[in-house]
């Protein structure tokens, strides 16, 4: 790098927009949307689509909702103009969905287009040219007159192509490409130029699409370059102002957003952000941005895995683990206190028993991209006790205790930090049952026992192995778990005080199971935990005072 | 999805700034820089790291240049804690880094974190609740006096322990965590009862960070709140206002950069965006897109693809081959139209001479990242001309005339389009070979070859094998060339006439060679293209029109 980078490169200027807007503004309803995956995207690919692939994304698109699809450049070689021209004759084009095809200023180019169109009922043709001073002059080496031109004759052409054609009805896009680095003042002349040629009406606009071919400024900037567009443009209410941004700087979802509440009609990006470079603006996080707002983008994302893995195998391009709403990682909280606050609120939202979404850390619930909850909460050394609970819950419905979900969270770091790496169900499960439900060496282990007597004066017979020799023992107490401690005591086995018991039923019917905890002080005064597991919830109890025993 | 997303989610509310400032105004200098790719990155992590690799990060950090290091939450565990007070005793923070740790407003967290510290020189310690009203009710059920009261109990044992460590120079972090989806005046409230606890000054500043813990709105939003809080924070000079974005909607970096506006001093995230769920704010975005407005970050990308190999080593998370500045693909442009902007852009800032950066489609010098060229333009069916002559030229050293260039890379789209993969510079140069230098079957080719005579009149003799059988052949032009021609003419080899001729020598003294590009037309009105390279020129043009003879 430079010393000091200002010798190499200059700060993107201001627009002049003294009673700017948008800043107050928020999005309220959703922009017409257009996908550029078939074009923008596909020529942004190592290895471009073949037919298979573009048939099958375009598809995809359909099903997603999108109603304008530009599907390639018609012009740009045959394996375009083919597909372009197999989609319009297939059939395969809902009545709902108008595809639109790019192309350059040139007689041949625009002819070509039309003729890969013949037969739609309706179509967009996307012209563009560059006209910032870079490209002017390094590029085409062109006045502003003349690049106006270029522009202007390719509207003438378009304009004649579609009065050749007239069974299709025909709209028009046009891009002043390279808009965001442009002078404003000189892309509204080449814009209402263009519309001098094409004379939209409110009833049949002209798309007028504003890309930040590359992204160049803040987000601010563009969302400035927007509004003072859609002040200065003439007749405003014949054109369809579009978002086209681009992702130089990581920030296109949010120059779309900004250029959206700076007026904005419509906005092109592709699904997940594929597209030149770093990618075109992602139209399922500006889509799904919304949604989380309350305002139905009418996009459908309800199975986001399923468009994942059509984006993935027709780009050839992965899905970061943390990209919004559709990376593997976005809905998993490692972190102990993150995992304890969303158990918390899916508890204070199922109690609340209404539909309105708040659990903590989740900004979107995952079930409504088709996500399970299994993805969200998972274990490794960074995690704490309300992880590993929830894991324990949703896997073998065990709600344990506080104290006991702090004890056995501790176990569950020790193995973390011993095995450096993410903890399954399975790990944590091995790890329960062999911390309080059976682990060879245990001293005592039940084999059978007898329960009599009346309220408040129980009897505890038990056969019980103690130290790998089975005995017959025997306690009185007001209940069963303090018989077992009574009968306890009688052998070598440790002195027990019960500090807590809990119990529960896991599952339903004829398969339920119960669950019950004690936690128990000794004489020299250390706590210990034991958990039972039974068919039968008084054989669990008794159960969870071994396991204490065993601990102790 | 929900038909209706209103039933379930809400429109994030707007804030209260009638005199908003933050639009009008850029980032002209870089913030304080705060890396928590060891803390808030490493806890979100599937793998956390291990002493290896944390300390491998550490060092990492430092070489970069960022000053302060938020190295982990000492309380957290063993591990945490030995890895941060090894790192004290080890020597290795250099002396103008000040380390950082994390801690909740507990009295033994508290007292665990500045033992981890004990012997630091100097050292952050960062405490957070959270205050937003979500967390207020479903976490912790507690009232907002509550909430406020553990900020100011955890200030009073920051106060205590520093004062018991009075060897290390203490600096201090409160976060009133949730910030952006909690009340403004409350947070204001919260942290203006830690500053009446640890007293900062203009000289001992209190850092204030303010977290988009979860992104829930669009960037605009958080500017807001940023300047907002700025504006009614009591004693404004006696703290730095830190940010904290994380990326749920996509728009982490937009956040930073207009918080940053909005008159924030600090930044706080992790490299290439690591961090819960969708990441935190990616440093090296930030930082790279002042760098591009001529604002020296103050932070040192100019390896960037070793930065990329220790973080993803550390973090075992990939680097998506589109992000920003770090992707494998954000500066290769495959499609025809952007190679030729890029390779007359790259002509003309020869040309210019002069430092300054224009190159159209690429808004950084890859080079100033230490990446090469070579990655800047790749061929693909999507691929025109200009991207073609450019790897010819790269790799070759050939500057193939215009109308060959069209002429060639017809053929380089056939291979493209027959292939269905991105061609590498050998196929490329494989089909070069194929089609102007020598192929099986072609009817002519030079074995020898005798020139004499006076300027103006030439007589060429050559040997040439033709259809396989050696022959003498021999021609008189006024030059060369036309003497070859004239020689062929003899045979039973086309009628050719020179339409453009040109050459130029490839590299530099005695290994230099010559490439001669003729243009030719045939007696049937055809154009035929030749080429030849030779270590002479004139056996270099010889061997030219013997290659147009055999295209004709």
């Amino acid at each position: 790098m430079l010393r000091d980078p200002s010798v190499k490169y200059r700060p993107f200027p201001q627009v002049d927009l003294p009673d700017r807007q948008w800043p107050s503004r928020t999005i309220t309803r959703p922009p017409r949307w257009l996908s550029t995956d078939l074009r923008d995207g596909n020529q942004a690919l190592i290895d471009p689509m073949d037919g298979e692939k573009k048939t099958r994304f375009f598809d995809l698109i359909c099903k997603v909702g999108i109603k304008e699809i530009e599907v390639g450049f018609p012009a740009a070689g045959a394996t375009e103009f083919d597909f372009i021209s197999g989609l319009v004759k297939s059939g395969r084009i809902p009545d709902d969905v108008t595809i639109q095809v790019l192309t350059q200023s040139r007689r041949d180019l625009i002819e070509t287009s039309f003729e890969s169109l013949r037969g739609a009922p309706k179509a967009i043709v996307h012209l563009y040219n560059a006209v910032s001073p870079a490209w002017r002059k390094i590029v085409f080496g062109m006045t502003r007159d003349e690049v106006r031109g270029i522009a202007v004759e390719g509207a003438k052409i378009l304009r004649d192509q579609a009065a050749a054609q007239p069974d299709t009805d025909w709209h028009f896009e046009y891009s002043p490409e390279t808009f965001s680095t442009a002078e404003l003042d000189f892309s509204i002349e080449v814009c209402e130029a263009v519309m001098e040629v094409l004379r939209p009406t409110p009833d049949h606009p002209l798309i007028l699409n504003l890309p930040a071919t590359v992204e160049a400024a803040t987000p601010n900037i563009y969302a400035d370059q927007i509004e003072w567009f859609g002040k200065h443009i003439r007749n405003r209410d014949s054109v369809i102002i579009s978002l086209h941004p681009h992702n130089d700087r990581g920030t296109g979802v949010a120059a779309a957003e900004l250029g959206l509440m700076a007026g904005a009609d419509r906005v092109e990006g592709c699904l997940l952000g594929n597209g030149e470079r770093t990618g075109n603006c992602d139209l399922v996080t500006v889509a799904l941005n919304m949604y989380t707002q309350g305002i139905d983008p009418k996009l459908d994302f309800s199975d986001i895995d399923s468009i994942i893995n059509t984006v993935t195998y027709c780009n050839q391009l992965p899905v970061h683990p943390r990209h919004p709403y559709a990376g593997e990682l976005v809905f998993t909280a490692f972190s102990g206190s993150h995992q304890d606050a969303i158990k918390k609120g899916f508890a204070a939202q199922a109690e609340r028993n209404d539909e309105y979404w708040e659990v903590p850390y989740l900004p979107i619930d995952p079930a409504d991209l088709g996500r399970s909850y299994e993805a969200v909460i998972r274990v490794n050394s960074q995690s704490g006790k309300g992880g590993v609970a929830w894991v324990i819950e949703q896997d073998k419905g065990l709600k344990l205790p506080k104290r006991l979900q702090a004890d056995f969270s501790r176990h569950v770091q020790a193995l973390a930090d011993e095995t450096s790496r993410e903890l399954n169900a399975e790990d944590i499960w091995g790890k329960f049952e062999a911390t309080y439900l059976r682990k060879p060496g245990d001293r005592f282990a039940l084999l059978d026992y007898h329960e009599s007597g009346s309220a408040g004066d129980r009897l505890f017979v038990g056969r019980v192995s103690i130290d790998g020799e089975e005995r017959s023992i025997s306690g009185r107490g007001n209940g069963l778990i303090s018989g077992v401690i009574a009968a306890l005591s009688d052998t070598t086995g440790p002195q027990l005080d019960v500090v807590d018991y809990s119990e529960h039923a896991i599952g339903h019917g004829a398969d339920a199971q119960a669950a019950a905890y004690v936690e128990c002080r000794t004489s020299d005064g250390r706590t210990v935990f034991g958990v039972g597991i039974d068919a039968d919830i008084a054989t669990a109890s008794v159960r969870a005072v071994l396991s204490a025993a065993n601990a102790a």
